[in-house]
C-alpha cells in the first residue's frame, strides 16, 4: 500500500529509527492516534518553514535575533562558542551563564576537509572583535573533534589578542556535551581555565 | 521557541519517543534533514488522509476493497482471523497463506470494557457465513487477551456450525505475533489445529 509504505520509508529518517521501529510508528499512529499524525505533520512543516537561523548567533530561531540575542540584559563581555543549538540549550537550562553564544553548526574534522573556514570561524572572529567581548568561553565537546575545534579557534581568537577560555574538565571526556547531567556543566562552567 | 517545541511535543506522539529521544530528533531533522522534515510532514498527513479500512476485511486500505479482498485467485473457503493490521502483514509477508483476512481491530479485555461486540464479532460472523468460507482460522496473539478472544470467538462460530482452528503451538506463548519470526508463523499455519 503506497501510502503506509511511504509513511514507513519516511519514519525511517528519524535518528534511531529502523524498519521495525517505523513499522510501529505507522501502525500505532494509523490505529490509534490518527489526530497525532496529523499534529505531528503540521508541527514538521512548521518547523522546517518557520524556523531560521539567528543572524547574530546562528542558532535556530524564527526571529532575525534569537531571544537570547535580543536580550540586552544579558553580560556582553562574556561569549560561549557551542558546536550545535542542541549544546546551547543544554547550557542554558543549566542557569550558570548569562553571557551571549555563538552556535558554530558542525566542528572540525580534517578527514572530513572540514576546517576552521567551514564551521564559520571568520564570523566568530568579527563577533568576538565587537569591542564589548572580553572573553570567549570555548565550550566544544571533549571529544578528539571538539578539541581540535577549541585548539584551532583558541589559536585563531589569541592571534587577535582576545581572550579564550575552555569549560573546566568536569566534564567527562570523550562524551558529547549535550547529554551531560547539568550540575556537571554548571560545575565546569564556574571551574573555567 | 515556539515551533521548535511544539515539534518537540509532538514527536513524543510517536510510540518509544520520550523526551530526550523527541529533542534529538527535532535538533537532527532541523540541522541536518529538513527536507527529511518536509517528505516526513506530507507522508504522514498523507496517510492519515488517505488510509481508510476495507470495507469486507477492516485492515488499512487506500481503496474501498484492500488488494487482497479484492483478489479472486485466493482459497475463499479460508479466512483468517487477526487482531491488527500489523498481524496480517507479518502472516502476509510469510507467502503460507492464500486464503483471505479478517482484522478485528483490538481483542477482548472483559476489565477494559471490550468484549466480543466491540471487536466486530458480529460482522465476523456475518463474513464467515458468505457461503464459500469452510474454515476459520483463529490467528489472534497467544497472550491471555488473545486467547480469551480466540475462544469467544470460536464458541460463537461454533454455534453457528463454522468449523474454527487455532494457529499450532509452535508460536511461542506469552509473545506478540507481530514480532514473531516468519519461519515460526509459517510453521505454527501448516500444523493449525
Amino acid at each position: 500500500m503506497a501510502a503506509l509504505e511511504t509513511l514507513i520509508e519516511a519514519l525511517r529518517r528519524l535518528p534511531g529509527v529502523g524498519q521495525k521501529s517505523a513499522q510501529r510508528m505507522a501502525y500505532h499512529l494509523l490505529q490509534h492516534d490518527r489526530e497525532g499524525a496529523q499534529v505531528l505533520s503540521r508541527a514538521l512543516a512548521g518547523a522546517a518553514s518557520d524556523i531560521g537561523h539567528c543572524e547574530r548567533c546562528h542558532t535556530f530561531s524564527e526571529a532575525a535575533l534569537c531571544p537570547i540575542c535580543a536580550d540586552e540584559q544579558r553580560d556582553a563581555r562574556l561569549l560561549c562558542v557551542v558546536e550545535t543549538p542542541a549544546d546551547q540549550a543544554a547550557l542554558e537550562r543549566t542557569g550558570s551563564f548569562r553571557g551571549y553564544y555563538f552556535v558554530l553548526l558542525g566542528r572540525v574534522s580534517p578527514l572530513d576537509g572540514i576546517g576552521a573556514r567551514q564551521i564559520g570561524a571568520e564570523q566568530l572572529l568579527a563577533r568576538a572583535q565587537d569591542g564589548r567581548v572580553e572573553e570567549v568561553i570555548l565550550a566544544t565537546s571533549f571529544t578528539a573533534e571538539g578539541e581540535a575545534t577549541a585548539h584551532v579557534l583558541g589559536e585563531a581568537l589569541r592571534s587577535r589578542q582576545l581572550r579564550s577560555t575552555r569549560l573546566a574538565r568536569g566534564v567527562p571526556v570523550g562524551s558529547e556535551l549535550e547529554y551531560v547531567d547539568l550540575g556537571t556543566i554548571a560545575h565546569a562552567l564556574v571551574d573555567r581555565r
